[in-house]
């Protein structure tokens, strides 16, 4: 699968550890930085990500910063990205299932690389299931719509 | 402090607890529904609580889903709302501390309402830091500069 990487220099650690785990699986791994610890700003990596999978460079995202929280916000802000922020595989589970999560965002100061490497297998293995879900998803790819019949 | 609540049909149990319990403790609730257990669209509900915090109706927001995830994902794509999914108090703290989030979406179907609780807590006593933070919070509120220049 093609899926595209980002963090902040927080997050640089642990998505370079995933990145090379993630590649010795076979998975295509597009790595838009950070690359090193200097400090940066989290909303421009968090939009870097949704814009590769906004114009088709990757199916997947995974994005990390300290929390988890930045990024994830700054992801969704692209309408076309849908980002789950996910602590536990069960999350990355339902985020596919449920949501089409298109990214996940992870916290490299709140949980281990064990635990990251279970949300993200739980993130790639995990198929939407469509049915009544679809609708909601098409929703979120509409939200001045939304916007305005609030 | 003026807090909107939404909730999606998951989380409309939960949503009324956490409303009657604020009420308690003095604070102004500005409940956006949903409030029946029949099945609703959670984009809506997202979208409601970022509308009534982008118009001022409210200081803080509040919603659930059985996840977090797609109200936090629908009230994200109103660039006035910095929505973080919290299942734990230091998620919730950190939010406020690094990321000024106006908003919390909790998962009803994966935390209980004593950890939503303690969530709910850390969010509203928890003040931003600003500093550097404050330049990451302003680019969030500009995502289409973000995209444009990621």
């Amino acid at each position: 699968m093609r899926i595209v990487m980002t963090a902040d220099h927080a997050g640089v650690d642990l998505k370079d550890e995933l990145a090379a785990w993630l590649g010795e699986q076979g998975h295509d791994i597009l790595d838009l930085g950070t690359n090193s610890h200097d400090s940066v700003d989290y909303p421009r990596f968090g939009a870097l990500l949704a814009k590769a999978i906004a114009d088709g460079r990757a199916e997947r995202g995974i994005t990390v910063c300290g929390s988890g929280i930045g990024v994830a916000i700054a992801a969704n802000r692209n309408p076309a990205c849908r980002c789950a922020q996910v602590a536990e595989p069960l999350s990355a589970t339902l985020a596919r299932k449920h949501n089409d999560c298109n990214a996940i965002a992870l916290g490299a100061r709140l949980i281990g690389p064990e635990m990251a490497k279970a949300c993200v297998d739980a993130f790639l293995r995990t198929e939407f299931e469509g049915g009544r879900h679809q609708r909601r998803v098409d929703q979120l790819a509409n939200p001045t719509a939304q916007r305005e019949t609030a």
